[in-house]
């Protein structure tokens, strides 16, 4: 497209934006109308995208990083076919597709944005999976705010994205000057943003965000740059074009004050329709082998730590399925991923010591249809519990495999315990929460993971566990396993991982005692199995809990729920970490947080004393 | 201490180190062995520390940001007679204060660290303590691993601190190649760090970090550097002076194989103690002034957003303390921190879009004395919450506001909903976690939850909600309101926030059908009030809750534990958000998450006429 038109289109783009917003009545034109320019030269000119089959291996992405400029996507959306003006004005409205942040209801958004320093990052593992997985010819385009470059999660991505020569990936950074408050650090400073980037090991391209022609030329440099990703950093102004708003503070995400006026300034409505180019490549190397599972198996009575076993089984569960992806955070060693790095390095990828990276790559991957799971200390998941919550928006299909749970990691002291993992997992919309207690258990549960969808968390253990389940047990999402049950039983123990053996240990105590207890090993945290709670609360009217975390949104929570639609919950003692640890052995600390065989045994024989 | 017996000291700590692992059978050695020879330097000829007085308002702060090298900051201790020998072997063992990971059960720990990334995000700010708010020349110690610099909250810090002018901190960067499952990106490459930080405008100096003349050069050049922070990029070797484990890979996080020969190979014990250079200041502006606070007032009646009263609040407890200190995410005008920003800029700290970086500063800050509060989003937290977890190991007393909570937000959709914000501050140990409803209730709660130990969180709502305490009102944290009630309620509903106003509403529309409603409002989510709520139970036999919160972990989770002991718990109805939300207007958002008024009175209808 000719520069002239391509000014007309960026035209085009300020107009629905400002109507966009000022059809919902807020929403973010001014953020729009900065990046307009920028985005219609690459719409035009640039993108390889067949808007009518969103799902064509060759298209390129796309990621709106300032997942607020949504108008300015949906004005883009409007100009290539994909939707009508009709929709464009259904912006923020209940019903809509067209939401106030990106979400991928709309078949061309990959991924929500929305939260900053997101898009990036996941763009990274799109770049990532492009280049290495399906090895096809796509660039990967993400439009980031300036503002947002004061989130660590971006220099993450920065020093990921040419670590691993990502020339496919160009960032475009819309130096609007103008951050939510007020200027941003370094305002119009492009040479500040260029510096760190070029410092980092990118390609950089400064220029004026409002010349189609420069811009043009720095898309062309993007795409010849070999060897390392390319940032074109804009010098832009917020709200150009209509100067009641532009370069003005205290008017971010506020529609314009008169649209009526604006759209005439900018020169009325137009009615652009743009040819976007075709996807570049046409085939591509698919996931695609699948061959049968082979999980490692154990003997029950074996010790075996579940973290042992995760590793192997999920080495074998790549050899069965090529689409498989593990992720590291630099600790593959401790979480066992590094047996998978030995048998399958080409889908391995390290992300050294950037949680928040290590989530975004795989969400980014995932988005490209490989099954990636990330891993690293259940504890350090907490890093990147912003990046969870949004691949929860993002309908993403993610594996996490969180290790060394809990006060049984013994000597390393509490900032290595994860002790709210499973509260933060279970908060998360649609997710499952698996916590295995033996190596079987662990294989059986890693495969299965995969077939959920949503985000799907698994905890493991540090220390060896005894093998307690045959490998050819069965172990569905959702259910439990009597492990101690006669007809008479007294009490109920209901633990998981780790404090699933000290209550067996307490069942044994207990039955010397003349005291019969049902063990219940409730796997599957989240969806808990309801109907086994309630058979065991009816027929032992007592119910002990224990679980190596904090006590509040874990396992406990989670049994109390399967009660508390009037069905009778029996007197339960709750037993979980509530205090806060220090170094001492494995066996030290489950005894003094109280989650031992001693302390569950304990609580016991209270709650059936009193029923006495 | 001249430069021989510098080295001397050097390897006094390596001994030590080695001797502190080989006793615990853990622990990190040859992390702590690399970085000897620079804090040998350190303590003998720079840091200005009273150890007999640790509060000593000149002293320097030490922050060790790679925790697992414990083993050389304790034997730093005992070389500078702060703890005995004898004690520095207890490393790691039941009821020690040397923990695995440094603590601040040691009082010249001011915070903990073991989640590597923190260290330097929180020398930002006690450095911005020292400098802007005690106005006291003392300088702030950093010790950085290499792998840790992968971290993105580590460039949040560089981007901070050099945006703030710190010359008087000073990060010492261990470059010893190895990570924990292999070298990490970088290697030696000492001008990969050194390009990055010079970038983000830091003074850096590239050493060989086992040159003890090198290093005393090099911290006299960053204490005389003028206007920004200086890096010392050091090039060491990890398990520097036992050949058996030098430069090695695949010996992280382990005691040595032969201890006893590695003590001989380091020319033996030594028992040299460090006279430690006095404090550089003694006096200090502490914050100091108490003056009576004066509450904003609302009108019963008025609707007001809570967000709106807890900005005044603030505000006017600036006015009466003259220790609080405020910190911002770039959005204090949604936030209303701006309301204290305008009246007492000179404690206010704009930590733009980093939200690890806000917690990490308001940690810092807190170090010092100060009351900080720190505020974003509530949805935004999610992102800083690894370091809230850590702060409540570092004991910190820290209030957390978060905006914006739950669907009610509206039109911006998913991304900017605080949905798991309840579960995710409950889980976190000693936390307190405050729910507003009103204006009035707010600014009370506000000015209280300084007076709470460990992490404080509130809730703040972002549309108008009606006032319906009058001004004169009190509310103890750890207490509820019963805001209807009769003496033949039928049913409870306990709400919180926005529900509370739906609960209302529902209230009334159940009286014209003659169904007499109690309304609990549950200020303070944790802890939660168990004698109301049993009381309630008691009285109406059947439940309904009801949050804008997705149903984990949040306040109907809180509201079973008061049961949970055996005490009857009635029949419940746990209204929440349930399904991902998309855009609409708040009060349609409320209606499709069923947390509205009439959802609340279809609930209690439906179990007032199961009861009968």
């Amino acid at each position: 497209m000719q520069d002239h038109l391509l000014s007309e289109l960026g035209q085009q783009l300020r107009v629905d934006s400002v109507r966009a917003a000022a059809a919902a009545g807020s929403g973010h034109p001014t953020s729009s109308m900065s990046a307009a320019d920028l985005m219609a030269v690459l719409l035009a000119n640039h993108l390889h995208y067949d808007f009518e089959q969103p799902r064509h291996p060759g298209n390129d992405h796309l990621v709106f990083s300032k997942g607020h400029a949504s108008p300015l996507l949906y004005s883009l959306f409007k100009a290539a076919g994909a939707i009508s003006d009709e929709e464009l004005l259904t912006f923020r409205k209940l019903g809509s597709r067209v939401e106030g942040h990106p979400t991928p209801r709309l078949p061309w958004v990959d991924v929500a944005t929305g939260s900053l320093g997101q898009g990036l990052p996941i763009g990274v593992g799109l770049a990532l999976a492009r280049k290495r997985l399906d090895k096809v010819d796509s660039r990967v385009w993400v439009l980031c705010g300036d503002s947002e470059l004061a989130e660590g999660s971006v220099w993450e991505a920065v020093e990921h994205g040419s670590y691993e020569h990502l020339d496919n990936l160009t960032a475009i950074i819309d130096v609007n000057r103008l951050g939510q408050r007020g200027p941003t650090r370094h305002a119009w400073d492009l040479g500040a943003y260029a510096r760190r980037l070029h410092a980092f090991g990118w390609h950089t391209i400064e220029i004026d965000g409002h010349d189609v022609t420069a811009i043009d030329r720095a898309y062309g440099d993007a795409a010849s740059t070999v060897g390392r990703p390319t940032a074109i950093i804009a010098r832009t102004v917020k709200g150009r074009g209509v100067a009641a708003v532009e370069n003005r503070e205290g008017l971010h995400g506020k529609p314009l004050p008169d649209p009526e006026e604006a759209v005439a300034e900018l020169g009325g409505v137009r009615e652009m329709a743009v040819p976007v180019l075709g996807p570049a490549a046409a085939g591509i190397a698919q996931p695609s082998h699948e061959g049968p599972l082979t999980l490692p198996r154990f003997d029950p009575g074996e010790e075996v730590a579940t973290r042992d076993a995760f590793g192997q089984a999920l080495a074998a569960l790549g050899t069965a399925r090529g689409d498989v992806v593990v992720l590291d955070g630099e600790v593959g060693d401790s979480t066992r991923t590094e047996l998978f790095a030995k048998e399958h390095p080409e889908r391995f990828f390290e992300c050294f010591i950037a949680e928040q990276q290590l989530v975004a790559a795989a969400i980014g991957i995932q988005a490209r249809g490989w099954t990636p799971y990330a891993s690293t200390f259940a504890a350090f998941f907490t890093r990147a519990y912003d990046f969870v919550r949004m691949a929860s928006i993002s309908r993403a299909d993610l594996n996490l495999v969180g290790s060394h749970a809990g006060v049984a990691i013994g000597e390393d002291g509490p900032s290595q315990m994860g002790l709210e993992d499973l509260a933060a997992f279970r908060a998360v919309h649609g997710s499952t929460v698996l916590y295995p207690c033996d190596a079987n258990q662990t294989a059986r549960l890693t495969a299965e993971m995969a077939e959920e969808s949503g985000i799907r968390y698994l905890r493991t253990t540090r220390g060896k566990t005894p093998v307690i389940y045959p490998p050819s047990e069965s172990f569905p999402i959702g259910g439990s396993k009597l492990v101690r049950a006669t007809d008479d039983d007294h009490v109920t123990i209901v633990a998981a991982g780790v404090t699933l053996h000290e209550a067996i240990a307490a069942a044994d105590r207990l039955a010397q005692e003349g005291i019969h207890a049902r063990v219940i090993d409730l796997y599957t945290v989240k969806p808990a199995d309801a109907q086994t709670l309630r058979a065991a609360a009816d027929l032992t009217g007592a119910l002990v809990t224990v679980e190596d975390h904090h006590p509040e949104g874990g396992l406990g929570d989670a049994v109390l729920e399967a009660f508390c639609d009037g069905y009778p919950m029996p007197p339960t003692a709750r037993l979980a970490v509530r205090d806060m640890p220090t170094s001492a052995t494995p066996a030290q600390q489950l005894a003094a947080a109280g989650i031992d065989a001693e302390a569950i045994a304990a609580a016991a024989r209270q709650l059936v004393g009193a029923a006495n």
